[in-house]
């Protein structure tokens, strides 16, 4: 494919950034297609700066946007490998039917992240822990204040190289007050919307010293769903426990490559609906010993305690535990390519 | 005011626009301000096409972005006025703290749109039911997949000069299957995640011949809330009912408007949770006789029947009630300067 020398240049002269701390770091050039009278063009690669959108489109004032996080490797292997590409492709697909717009064909979005990934292969992070973050979007370009859908779109991928989030052991507030999703609401699938709408949750979290929320089911906020962003899982007399897949959040890849490790490493898996008063029970009995998140991003992230917003504490325990670690390694020595693709995971850019 | 030559010159240049389908002719120019480091710039006006964002912005990735909806009348009056701009003001002030986002000063927010009005004063529509729609939104800029509150933010006018919509009556689908709103979520304030969240189900409504969806409650799917985007009201025995206000849903600026205008009628007024499945008995025994919407787009807007996604029709009736009439009189004799302003509405441009 012919690439525009601007870009070649521009990639050539690009030094590793410095701030690689999550999403920061998003690099000027990006893959993106239009969608008009039913069309897509061919996905380009061009500068972000050159493909911007009025503040009164579809995206912008109804939020009629989706998106995915995946993640390009290149630690120990030959060439970047991307992880699960088709599986975020089908994904994808599926926020695009929820939100009423034009699916981006599964050949075209694998095509855009491989190509972005090899363009920007100098800059992915060669160290444990590092990978090209990259984040295809589809959003509704109609300059047009009618609240219905958008008649055109845009696909773009952007990217970032990311070292992971810090290692600490981390918080997690109980959020009892609001909820992530209405019933038959977009809980399910990755539309912008849902994610502003935890922002008042994550600025309480922080300020009682929490990394983010743990959010509740809709409708009796007693059963656990997920983190923002990630799924939750806890270990419970050596057995793996994470909550039933409902439609109001996500279904992670991470969380079914996980529960696949666990099947493979023949562990004890329950996906079963988790009371969250029964689990402090069970924190504080001592019978759940182990609690972790897990997503694109973080990876496999320890989980330290649940906290009330009156400041309770229930600890799980003060360090990462065996199956949180084991679990981790475990993914981490496929996706940066210290052992064999056995599930068939990686793909190469 | 100093205003730049080539903006004079394009509003000069233009023509009122023949598709005047409500939020179709979005006008070029707009007024625009900056957030940054914690400062508002001034209130400018500028093109649309130079203020564009990314794609990777906060906005679009996330949905951190909020609006409102009002109207500049120019009938009968000698320069245009608009409805309750201080109200509007104030409420998008409690979207943006809903939404993690710094406040619009209200004086700002005022003076720009009526900044706007007057620059588009020529092409305000003088007809009865016509209007010039203004969209203030407020949005996060930042370029930055960070999943946390920007720190940069645009804050917009957009206009397009309107006819109100149709006037025929009209069905409304109810929407048994999905929520509009989380317990604790956004459907309180004008948060853009709001919207195209409705989407699905307004494709399904138009589907069965229905204009709209008529939401309910997220807990029980029983308790009326409202239309997407408007307000609803029923007659019965002669008294205008309306649901209590939940944080679930909006407190329409029309809304308390035709509460104000029917006490001072002397009409018997009830707020109160309306279960859907009486309402449906109550039609049906004919208790209930008039039904209709209302929002800063429609004003008034009569609804002829109600349906389930089976097809079953419950009609109200077939022509726009008495007090259905009486109170869109009423307000738009306000809106377009046939009657005195006696509650302090109208705010000369």
């Amino acid at each position: 494919m012919y690439i525009r020398q601007d870009i070649l240049d521009a990639v050539a002269a690009k030094k590793m950034p410095e701030d690689r701390t999550f999403g920061k770091a998003v690099l000027p050039a990006i893959c993106v297609a239009q969608y008009k009278n039913g069309q897509w063009s061919e996905v380009e690669l061009g500068f972000d700066r050159d493909h911007r959108l009025s503040g009164g489109s579809t995206a912008v004032q109804y939020a009629q946007s989706i998106f995915e996080g995946m993640k390009a490797y290149f630690v120990h292997q030959v060439t970047p490998q991307i992880f699960r590409p088709y599986d975020h492709a089908v994904r994808f697909r599926r926020s695009a039917e929820r939100m009423c717009m034009p699916p981006v064909p599964r050949e075209m979005f694998v095509y855009g992240v491989n190509l972005l990934s090899r363009l920007y292969a100098d800059v992915i992070p060669r160290e444990a822990d590092g990978a090209l973050y990259l984040r295809p979007s589809l959003y509704g370009t109609d300059y047009s204040l009618s609240i219905e859908p958008s008649e055109s779109y845009q696909f773009t991928i952007h990217a970032a190289p990311t070292i992971p989030f810090s290692k600490d052991m981390k918080s997690v507030l109980i959020e009892r007050r609001n909820s992530r999703s209405a019933v038959g609401g977009t809980g399910g699938v990755k539309a912008a919307g849902n994610y502003a709408a935890g922002f008042q949750s994550l600025t309480r979290a922080r300020q009682l010293g929490c990394a983010t929320s743990l959010w509740l089911d809709p409708l009796e906020s007693k059963y656990i769903e997920e983190l923002s962003l990630m799924n939750f899982f806890v270990v419970r007399e050596g057995e793996l426990h994470t909550p039933t897949l409902q439609n109001s959040f996500l279904p992670g890849i991470t969380r079914q490559s996980l529960l696949t490790l666990a099947e493979d490493l023949g562990l004890r898996i329950a996906e079963r609906r988790i009371d969250i008063n029964e689990l402090i029970k069970e924190i504080e009995t001592g019978s759940v010993t182990e609690a972790f998140s897990c997503g694109t991003a973080a990876v496999v992230s320890p989980i330290r305690s649940l906290k009330e917003a009156s400041g309770t504490e229930y600890v799980f325990s003060d360090e990462p535990g065996p199956i949180t670690r084991t679990l981790r390694k475990q993914l981490l020595d496929i996706q940066e390519g210290r052992t064999a693709d056995r599930f068939g995971w990686m793909q190469s850019v």
